[in-house]
């Protein structure tokens, strides 16, 4: 599919699912849509990502087969300053794809346009209708199935889990990831939202998802959350016991000790972070922490090395940063 | 509020709410519908509760101001069959209350008679649309907060929960139930059915809770599911640590070791329990398991005594089914 991808204002650095998209997934971007930083190349600001122009606005990128929201402000709302660029899109016949909580399909205008040019308005965040509470039978698929968890949000879990699926892929294996927010759906195509799903079948949806992959040899579940963390840890959960993984890699950032946006909840060490994740694992499926993941995005290469091995330490398993070294170590540790 | 209670076939074995509603509400039940037990008395069948007459059907019933639809069937569907009884109720001018997962306000028929006679159909399982992501702040409030928490669904955590009320108003200190769960809110006449929120928000919906009820002394708030349980570990996880208890009273069934319907998981002994249970708070609010209480109906009394003694042992604090004994030791630990 060829795409191009609204970023407004926030590329790179706070364009997570545009960032994903360009890194991990097999789309062709024609074009990123940022009005910041308009006629600059992706190259320019990152390199080691696929390229494509940088334009001010969905008249300008060249010709493709949807516009892919790419940002998502905190709250998941609409930015109506947006709209003149879904508006072209839909003219022009491509489909529009959403992860905001918001919901396109629902915005009158554009589902009118939608209806007139022929074109879809993908909510992936929306779950789908028939989910239901879990049967408690994911661990029964062959695949080895592992999960990523984390000390927080945003500590990596998605970039670990398309690093570990892309290492696996180099040697010969038949793996695949288990997309469970939106930057994961829209880069692999398929997936459910879970923190969006209603509490009760946040597992079960979790599970179908498993089951759904489960003609792959191994699976890399995207986890979300924090197993600590005061907002967020009914998710965490439903997918640690809905996924009930063979293994686990713990995520992290150097240094990062207090949950973020909740700074007066500390954050537990790395090891009895670990030991936490297992005790509640263990009396549904029984996975342990074999590898850790740390972003050392804001550390010098010399740092980033003494803080891995730091890490790998602490935790007692092998541990990398995927983006900066390599996942060798860290997917023998889980295979 | 005067109210007739739909039971039909169920009662009282089966009907979990409406031997809520009889045993704990302050609403005056003014008739029992069960077709199946119609012409006994609520009295020939629980001593223990207010006593009201059983009819078959709702034109039976003496004047109230609802009726409430008392038993839940799996998956929560609407059975046909009571159509004739919440017809007659609107027609009467009564409002209807429900718990079921099929809104009772999205029934074309019911929708029109209720705006025709000018009364309500309360969905009580229908979350708030405005609810969010919690702030964790539940903490900061005054109430001395107990949650109960329990070894699987059906431990008796709602029943813990009105007795722990009840017990502490004997002493003339002022507690309130803050109910979580379809039951706990008809009881209890407010609340959310923190299963069916949107998975992110669920923490925040406890919190919110927690919060509007501080103006109480005591807040005794109704824990659901359990914590290693394979479906429903999300939403126990989301109660804790939204509502971030003082302390929790851990409900459990004598020799009950396998999930119900979920019997290849099995149970770990209470104390491990209760010790998980411990480790996941920690990091949000650290209560302790000050409290336990065991639902001995299937027992003798002298049975039921031993099982006591021998679980807080086990636990290594007091103990109690406050349905067949009193609740004043574990009052006294919660406190």
């Amino acid at each position: 599919m060829r795409v191009a991808i609204l970023a407004h204002d926030q590329f790179p650095g706070h364009a997570k699912t545009a960032v994903g998209i360009l890194r991990y997934s097999d789309h062709e971007v024609v074009a990123v849509l940022d009005r910041a930083t308009a006629g600059d190349r992706v190259a320019d600001h990152l390199p080691d990502v696929q390229d494509a122009p940088i334009v001010e606005r969905m008249a300008d990128a060249p010709a493709c087969d949807a516009l892919v929201i790419g940002i998502s402000p905190i709250g998941g709302a609409f930015d109506d300053s947006w709209r003149p660029d879904v508006r072209a899109a839909l003219e022009r016949g491509c489909d529009v794809v959403s992860g905001l909580h918001h919901f396109l399909s629902e915005d009158e205008e554009f589902a009118t346009l939608a209806t007139e040019h022929g074109c879809d308005l993908r909510d992936v965040r929306r779950p789908p209708a028939d989910l239901s509470v879990a049967a408690g039978t994911a661990g029964d698929v062959d695949a080895r199935t592992v999960l990523t968890v984390g000390s927080d949000c945003s500590t990596g879990k998605m970039t670990a889990t398309f690093e570990l699926r892309d290492a696996a892929r180099e040697r010969g294996l038949d793996a695949a990831v288990v997309p469970t927010g939106q930057t994961g759906i829209m880069v692999a195509g398929w997936g459910i939202a879970i923190d969006r799903t209603i509490a009760d079948f946040a597992a079960g949806a979790t599970e179908r998802l498993v089951e759904q992959a489960s003609d792959h040899d191994i699976l890399f579940v995207e986890g979300q959350g924090a197993l600590a963390h005061p907002a967020y840890s009914g998710v965490t959960t439903s997918i640690l016991h809905g996924a009930q993984p063979d293994s686990l890699v713990f995520c992290h950032l150097p240094g990062h000790d207090a949950v973020r946006e909740y700074e007066r909840f500390q954050i537990p060490d790395p090891r009895s972070y670990a030991d936490l994740y297992e005790q509640v694992s263990a009396p549904v499926s029984g996975a342990t922490v074999d590898a850790g993941m740390l972003n050392t995005q804001s550390l010098s290469p010399e740092e980033a090395q003494t803080a891995v091995e730091s890490f790998a330490s602490d935790l007692g398993v092998p541990a990398t940063d995927p983006v900066r070294f390599d996942a060798d170590d860290v997917l023998d540790a889980v295979l």
